[in-house]
């Protein structure tokens, strides 16, 4: 199990308003049963199966395109840990359990 | 009014854990008055002035050398839009009124 | 086709020196018939097919794992333009080309 | 010392094509004396005392909004390796001999 951060950013859409492309893009996570998701102000976190996180991004990178975006740029970032495994949540108790100390 | 993620990420540490700097980099936040924050499963994301926020994060960027570390690796994306300010919560807001269409 | 860039980053390894990963990355790269590559201070630029980048990635990935690392930080940035095609060095070269007048 | 790759892309522009915009970042670079930087397909490579750094990139992310652009998304990624300083020179030259062997 792997968490994934991923962006994508259709370009020379003009118009400087993405919420219509990033709800589609939401559209194909809604649709996969075996990958948790959250959305974040600055883009999507995915947890799931590595395999099954990239299969899904490459299915949200093809949005952008089906609604007439000639060029989209999409970024991901894996966080692949293999000696404990951590929840989307619990990335984030950990850190604030260590601030309250 | 900008909004960014941050990600400080300390390499060579022999830790696969990074939850601890993580908590010293978002005290550096909690002493900003004039900066709002959010801690996500993959960074951090910071609302504010764009130099404040540059500022700040080049404290945070100091904090994982204090507590030993030798190289650090820092990814600031900035989200600077001028035609029609949207603060962190509405970024998000937008894309779930667009899904429930 | 598309162009990519990726970033390989083993954590927790004690050594703030990566480039034998690096290198060991690359090597999976030359084995690849049908992509492209450049090799820059920040990361490696991929050119070929999506899907066949997207695989070599994953393949990528694997290798500090393969070599003891328990948790691998990788980020894949696409720059996918599918109304013009261009090489990565025709993207250079528009650049400097506009430089120049 | 440090090393930074910056991306700076424009949104809503009308056009899928970026060189103008790059070129014009790429003449802040130019005119800078204390930085040392690189284009590659992907983004820009920049060398320096990573305060000078970020002021050059201050300086670029203001380019597309001076032409026009009312959104920009500008990411910059900084490795600040302070027990063994490199340059953008020896980083790539550490991966290749390490490949030769």
């Amino acid at each position: 199990m792997a968490i994934a951060e991923v962006v994508i950013v259709p370009l020379g859409t003009g118009s400087t308003s993405l919420s219509d492309y990033v709800a589609a893009c939401e559209d194909v996570l809604k649709k996969e049963k075996d990958v948790r998701y959250q959305l974040t102000p600055m883009g999507t976190v995915i947890e799931g199966d590595l395999h099954k996180i990239i299969d899904t991004v490459m299915k949200m990178h093809e949005v952008p395109f089906e609604r007439g975006a000639m060029r989209v740029s999409t970024t991901i970032r894996i966080d692949d840990k293999r000696d404990k495994e951590a929840t989307m949540e619990q990335k984030v108790i950990s850190v604030l359990q260590k601030q309250e100390r």
